[in-house]
């Protein structure tokens, strides 16, 4: 029944773009400077105040690859607990496992400071299109542009208030160049969590699905000067949440789509792209399960890493599941045909834009053969490793003006950079030993013993004698060591004997030249052209769609609203009947295990409160944490997850009707916990008054 | 996910049956005289004696068209809801609802017989395959057989006890003959029902879905001579039902299955037999809804039907999604060429039997043409119109020899046809013109003007004008009337005036002609040589099968347990917490509302008692009311539903890992409703002694 009624609401739909490509039902991450208002007046009568929308984005919260709400005066913060974890991880010992046991602080003295926990905000943005572009039209060749390119932006962001840090994203695969210029809180503290079971109930079985029980939360506050950073632009918190049918926004930081993609690129992603990818993470996720398997502290020490990896592979087949449909590519198809047809019927823009897919086209066809060597030419699967290779990388590109940098290592973002590389937060040996090892055995049976990475990283030895030594004998655990490193410059790095070092120095080149290849082969290319089918598509349809996410701040908007799914009805809400039930009926049983909090307080909950609900809005992964906010500007809830009818939300808006639906944790279910779980009255009425 | 993961399923089993035909996991509706002893011991290690095997018989009940146990030495029966809503009703009237409000009789003095409620058991059986078969051998043709088994067959049932009523049953298409003897109770009382609303809690969405949390038992009690009757091999209830895991077996009256069914026959199922089935329901479950519009009263008395309808709709579209399933129909396909090449294999057997696919596909070929008149030249739609065409063909049969009749007219059935036929039920005479003419109009849509039943039945004149007129002026709305035309014989019948009456007669001789037409070129040929083809799969396989089901008691036997869907598990229980969640979550509405004794006692009973729970046993419709029974033989569940991954059942049965199961009340759930919400404390004692 199932297979049958999806198909036909995927064809529904897919005969009704072929008609009116690119327009959508309630889709899109729109970007701050041009909101959806067209949209929210005409469907929702709804037309917020320029006040409504300033609040909106400076209580809106930027966390490392998601997003939170200040929910308070007095620097309060709102998020998921999943985002928060990192911070909770870093403030969890052998001993006292915040993670697992929950937190609260009653008063402000009992608050965490997270090591290195830092978040910003939006506090303002200019468009520079028109900089960037005349830089890059300057040049005579797609890297020629780019060296342009890259030093016009580089002078934009040199040029940024000292309190701020100053950033130039691209929009619209390059039509549009924006300045964001954030501010900064370093100093961020742990006021409440709940216990990782209850945040993460169901683990990854109920993870991107729903119906849904999860108490996915947690509160931080940042400060400033030692005391409470002032944020007067919070949003209020919703005491009672939404109903059903209710209008809301979401605001948040969404990591990434590829809706403006190319057929070839598409392609590309579905036969080669994704199945590496998976590949890649895989081999992750094994190294970290065997490592756990040793003892209940390996347990701990790989259980966040494994978490996020189980999570990105979920999401992954989901997308590539997305991919393999037929009728969705053909969707894509149709759509690129429509674009070049209208472009077609304009032959003074035709001559000018026509050529990039081609481009794109031709640079792809060379990717395959070099896809293994980019994917598996890698530390990343260690911490301490990846710590090694940036230092090594970061002395090279320093010597240079900071224009021709590596991004990552320019001046603006220099501060950012040396806060990760010096972080405190623990790392565990014999975790780095057994992950980096497991690695480099898949990388030389990907690659081969000839491949250059390889006998750069291993020369003759095995992977386990090479590895081995350098985790053991590595002083770069230390942070004083790597600050040692960090100040010492190239002299420093060429003189270490540090084996962790001189294995990041040996692959360094290899690296180096895939990279080279491939921005000068695909990435190039890729922008150059991207932004002549932007600009195309500007042409044709005008500016009537927002452009792929990028972890930038976005707004998306919907209804609260439950959905048909196989015969029968999915409700917009869930309830801790709910939570109660799924817990019972697997009899306790992991992962649908409950704290003991929650059995000895069953009597005391009003069962009936909202627990998680679903909505419309256009979401994606790393809009976890972000406020889904009523008419009024007040929290209903904090967005936390997706169903599995929407994971290829990635490459296309997946229609409401095909039951897409994004998962927030409701804000009285949050209260209700506070009060009569978790006993928090001071956060209850720092949040709602009473 | 959903899509791939659930058409990666069945690739496997699909996979493994090309090896292993015909040999599956935890299937089959076994008959008791061939029971599975042999899966029951090697999987399960249970070996039951001849008399748990006997008691468990003697205790299954037969209602019409479903099933139910006998639960206490005194005739009390357990039942689903929605299996004994016929009886309730019965019992129902405008000003007393029990269908809307429950009923319970705190003392046998109070419990309501209902009308024409009638219950039998199969008292023994005896194999006269033998005797059926020779009597068919001596025909010279398949019609000449037909007659000669025909007569044979009448012989047997002829020879019956008095206080029995006997059936010769066709097994394994032909295969096998048996003789069953049943055991009938004709004083059936209602003892205690719920709320309907408790009973199909979440309506037709939640019909056919898992998780489910329905209360849908009933209990009534037999009686003979005005006292409740004996019924020493009663199973016992059990209070804690059946944990995770546990073995269970169900017994019961599964209706139909068509798993020896022919490529050829499949195919015009899927082609034209499904399609055609659904425009039949489609149009009468569209009268009752027109009709129920009218008013609340038209509600409540279209309301069972279209219940029904709806019930039925929604089982043959997850049919129809099974055949249109190219893997599900290839496995077919490759089963029937296993069969034949093992077959091939033995000259003297294929020459015997080959034949037998090809004169079944030479039969089915010429039934398309003919099949809107099958399907459309009837009255079925009325119940007045059909008391009329019951009696008129009941009038030309009597007249001949009892071997000659129609079956359902012969002596051993013209009991049950006359209780049936004189019953005092309730009419309602607005729903009978309503949906009997709209049915003709869309008969004539479909025939045409000058098809022969139309002519026969409207002449020239207009349908709503011709079912008016009989229904108005029809005189068979009483019981009394119909006795009399019964009893007048021929000459009642033709000399009847009644327009109810003169329709039937006018229709009957176009009727009899397709009958007999379908008869001599479909079934009679399907009989032949679906014996011949039950015959060969004895020769190459052994009796290592069941035969399909077809309203007789079956034993068929798995394990509780839940499954894997999407990409989370299934519990294999529900609880009351669910019922209350799924109550919430859609605000109380309907058909997700509960009955105000439901909230008024919902802080006395104790959420966390089981309430549906699931397992693999391959039951059918028709298994509704089946006793789920555990090795000790006590009752720890009512079967009641199926999920919809089991829906395609019918042709051929869905593996575990497939997630398909059926669904049962858990007989914990339903001690404490008993107590808790039902004040029922007297029932409780009878059930388990305290």
């Amino acid at each position: 029944m199932t297979i049958a009624k999806r198909i036909s609401a995927l064809s529904l739909s897919f005969c009704f773009l072929l008609n009116i490509p690119l327009v959508f039902a309630d889709d899109g991450m729109w970007t701050f400077d041009n909101p959806p208002l067209k949209q929210w007046k005409e469907r929702y009568n709804f037309e917020p105040s320029k006040e409504w929308m300033d609040r909106l984005r400076l209580a809106s919260v930027k966390f490392p690859g998601a997003s939170g709400v200040f929910v308070s005066p007095n620097g309060l913060i709102a998020t998921n607990h999943h985002v928060a974890s990192g911070f909770i991880e870093r403030l969890s010992t052998k001993e006292r496992d915040l993670l697992k046991n929950g937190f609260y602080a009653k008063t402000q003295a009992e608050e965490l400071k997270v090591p290195d926990g830092n978040v910003s905000i939006l506090e303002s943005y200019d468009n520079v299109t028109e900089r960037v572009h005349n830089a890059a039209k300057s040049g005579t060749s797609d890297a020629d542009s780019a060296t342009n390119r890259t030093a016009e932006i580089a002078a934009i962001e040199k040029d940024c208030p000292s309190a701020l840090r100053c950033e130039v994203v691209s929009l619209y695969s390059g039509g549009e160049y924006w300045l964001y210029r954030f501010k900064r809180y370093t100093d961020v503290r742990l006021v409440m969590a709940p216990e990782e079971q209850a945040a993460f109930f169901g683990g990854d079985f109920d993870n991107f699905v729903y119906p849904r029980h999860d108490l996915d939360f947690t509160f931080v506050r940042v400060y400033e000067n030692d005391r409470p950073a002032s944020t007067p632009n919070f949003l209020k918190w919703s005491a009672t949440g939404a109903p059903d049918g209710e209008f809301v926004v979401v605001s948040g930081y969404p990591g990434s789509t590829a809706r403006l993609l190319t057929v070839s690129q598409l392609t590309y992603q579905r036969d080669v792209g994704n199945p590496l990818q998976e590949k890649v993470w895989k081999t992750r996720r094994k190294a970290l399960e065997d490592y756990s398997k040793r003892n209940a502290e390996a347990m701990r020490q790989a259980n966040p890493g494994m978490r996020s990896l189980a999570n990105s592979l979920k999401r992954l087949e989901g997308q590539q599941n997305g991919l393999l449909n037929p009728r969705n590519f053909a969707r894509k198809e149709a759509e690129e045909k429509d674009l070049r047809d209208k472009l077609a019927a304009k032959p003074d823009l035709d001559k000018l834009y026509a050529p990039a897919w081609e481009a794109i086209a031709k640079a792809y066809a060379d990717v395959p053969a070099r896809a293994n060597q980019l994917a598996f030419s890698s530390l990343g699967s260690s911490r301490l490793a990846t710590i090694a290779q940036q230092i090594v990388t970061y002395q090279i590109e320093a010597a240079k003006p900071n224009a021709q940098r590596y991004p990552e290592f320019r001046d603006a973002r220099l501060e950012a950079f040396k806060t990760s590389l010096l972080s405190p937060a623990p790392i565990y040996p014999e975790m780095e030993e057994a992950a980096l090892t497991a690695w480099m055995i898949e990388a030389r049976n990907v690659l081969g013993a000839d491949d250059p990475f390889i006998k750069a990283a291993l020369g003759d030895a095995e992977p386990a004698e090479v590895v081995g030594r350098a985790v053991r004998e590595t002083k770069l655990i230390d942070p004083a060591a790597r600050k040692a490193m960090l100040e010492g410059g190239v002299a420093a790095v060429n003189a270490s004997t540090d084996p962790m070092v001189t294995l990041a120095r040996r692959v360094e080149p290899v690296i180096r030249a895939l990279r080279e290849w491939n921005e000068k082969n695909v990435t190039n290319v890729e922008t150059a052209n991207g932004t002549k089918i932007a600009q195309a598509r500007f042409a044709v349809y005008g500016k009537n769609m927002p452009p792929d996410a990028n972890s930038h701040l976005r707004i998306c908007y919907g209804v609260v609203k439950g959905y048909d799914e196989d015969t029968t009805l999915v409700p917009y809400k869930t309830t801790y009947f709910g939570l109660y039930d799924r817990n019972l009926s697997f009899n306790d049983k992991s992962p649908f295990d409950l704290p003991q909090r929650f059995k000895d307080r069953r009597d005391k909950v009003d069962l009936s409160t909202p627990l998680n609900f679903v909505y419309t809005a256009d979401t994606i992964g790393g809009n976890s944490g972000s406020p889904v906010v009523n008419r009024k500007g007040e929290v209903v809830g904090l967005n936390f997850d997706s169903n599995n009818q929407k994971l290829s939300n990635r490459y296309w808006y997946i229609e409401e009707a095909e039951g897409s639906r994004a998962v927030g944790v409701h804000s009285a279910g949050i209260i209700e916990a506070l009060r009569k779980i978790y006993d928090a009255p001071e956060l209850v009425s720092e949040l709602i008054g009473k």
